[in-house]
């Protein structure tokens, strides 16, 4: 039987041959990859894809092992393609090429697997990047957990200046959008919690956001996505890297009612819960008030705020100045509060 | 507890915590992968890895899936180093940063791990490549198979001639070296074949050999590693590609006695088993014979043979020159022989 003499029905089950290098995996690749992904570099098929660069590169990577697959505001095809952009992004890149590495569960439903393919190659699209190169792997069932998506991206450095070391006391943290609605979209949808308040994950690339700032001001001295962990994890990673401290007004940090709301019902401090549309900015004092008003002007930036500032004391600390007029030390988390969540 | 109080014992099990992105996590890169993998660009923790460039890159991702994680000739970690290395090398790369992605099931013993990572750092070292950025993610029990791991790669481009729209008729086939090792090394640890003869991976980082190649001649007109689905499956890539076809003779194909006499215990046809350690090339006539001497001078090249020819007819089809004196057209691999093994 010759390549051509072969047919997937659509409603055919990946199958462990699918990952064997062979005949179905070129199947695979050319029915539901390349039809969906097409680019010039990735369709040469070729073992490493080929970029002209004649300056400074970002290169990042990222597995995803989201469960469910599929959650209010994305999917784990989504996911995939903006957690990576974001990651570009926050080193003052802007995101060109990314990979894409499948391990696949072995009678996972092929209609499935078009849908996280066509969801990767829309975001894709809409953000501006290219998947240049991929892989497949199936193993067999009970080995993996439907899908597991990594992709590892590549972009242009257009600020060369975003260093922690550029951090200084009186410096602004400006969030670019509303916290904690990744982590709670992904948890009441696994749990199947209907608490009549209808969470959507706020996963998004930022490289349109923050591009086009990046382009236009200096700025912005260091940046980072609160993903897994939220705020409260990346403040302290900020705070331990640079020996400075940090205060937040509690006041200040765009979140939603429902979100308020959902986090109590379910006790988890929405600090802790995972963001996957959102930054962390440190940016000098005179230029905060600049950036806010350029973020706000975007739809993913239109709920920044400037949440606190980088003081000297106490040092590697995140403090927290609560709407009670009291104030507690916000550490990083130290146990897994809701796993798969990217 | 902070950071400095929680110590972790070295035959502690991976948890889910250890994926959070919180303070496990952050110890656990700590001291198991920066521990290890040690480097400037790594060690800033940055969410993309920042790489000067001014030429060409090239840019290749890859899953590691293998089972079990450690058989004769290698582990799933020297495995993901070589594999994404010779990636970067059948386009003509120089192999310099990698990228490293984690997907591990909880309750992994710490010491697996540590031993895997040490096994990547080790043949990192070794081929003069570095890990620049990394991930992990950690999954319930049941939710993957012990650990998987995506490695990515970037590498200037030293020779951009190397393409499949260069192979033409009469163009001389060369296997760098002997055939099916790894796959068999893979399925008789796996299955616990006791043949009395124990056959090793030939898992091997290419660029030593290859690189220094690439530098001296621009007699390479195309490479590929023949991984999974064996030579067989690559030489049908090849001239499904480019349009020609290919003859090989049986007798010049570089084979060990070993791996002969298992094959065929196992019934299983050695030229559709997997390599990880030996590329096919394309060389022009002319330039066939010095290719192969300068490739026996190195240990990973001693074993190097002329194994066949580009032809016009048949189109698209590779031919096999047997021992007999018959012939007979090798296909692509159809069906997945081997799972897991890579």
């Amino acid at each position: 039987m010759t390549a051509k003499e072969i047919k997937i029905a659509p409603q055919q089950k990946i199958l462990l041959a699918h990952g064997s290098g062979g005949r179905l995996t070129h199947k695979l690749i050319r029915d539901v990859f390349l039809k969906s992904l097409n680019n010039p570099i990735l369709s040469e098929l070729s073992d490493s894809a080929k970029i002209d660069y004649k300056e400074k590169i970002a290169f990042t990577t990222d597995s995803f092992v989201v469960s469910p697959l599929f959650f209010p505001g994305g999917d784990i095809g989504k996911l995939s393609v903006c957690g990576t952009i974001n990651d570009l992004v926050m080193v003052g890149a802007v995101p060109e090429y990314l990979s894409l590495g499948l391990i696949i569960e072995e009678g996972l439903d092929r209609e499935v697997l078009e849908k996280i393919i066509n969801s990767i190659s829309l975001h894709a699209k809409r953000a501006g990047v290219v998947i240049v190169t991929g892989d497949t792997k199936v193993v067999e069932n009970g080995a993996a957990d439907k899908v597991f998506i990594n992709t590892s991206g590549v972009g242009r450095i257009i600020n060369k200046g975003i260093s922690i070391n550029n951090i200084k006391c009186g410096d602004k943290i400006i969030l670019t959008g509303n916290i904690a609605e990744h982590g709670l979209a992904v948890l009441t949808k696994r749990k199947d919690l209907d608490l009549g308040l209808s969470i959507k994950s706020d996963c998004a690339a930022l490289n349109n956001l923050i591009v086009p700032l990046l382009r236009r001001t200096k700025a912005i001295k260091f940046m980072r996505d609160p993903t897994r962990g939220g705020i409260a994890t990346t403040l302290n990673e900020i705070t331990e890297s640079s020996g400075l401290g940090i205060i937040i007004e509690e006041k200040n940090i765009p979140i939603t009612s429902k979100v308020r709301v959902v986090s109590e019902l379910l006790g988890i401090d929405p600090l802790y819960i995972a963001n996957e549309g959102i930054a962390i900015m440190i940016v000098g004092k005179d230029s905060a008030k600049g950036v806010l008003n350029f973020l706000r002007r975007h739809p993913l930036g239109c709920h920044a705020q400037i949440v606190g500032e980088v003081v000297k004391q106490p040092k590697g600390r995140v403090i927290l100045k609560t709407t009670l007029g009291t104030e507690r030390i916000v550490d990083m988390l130290t146990a897994e509060s809701l796993p798969r969540i990217c």
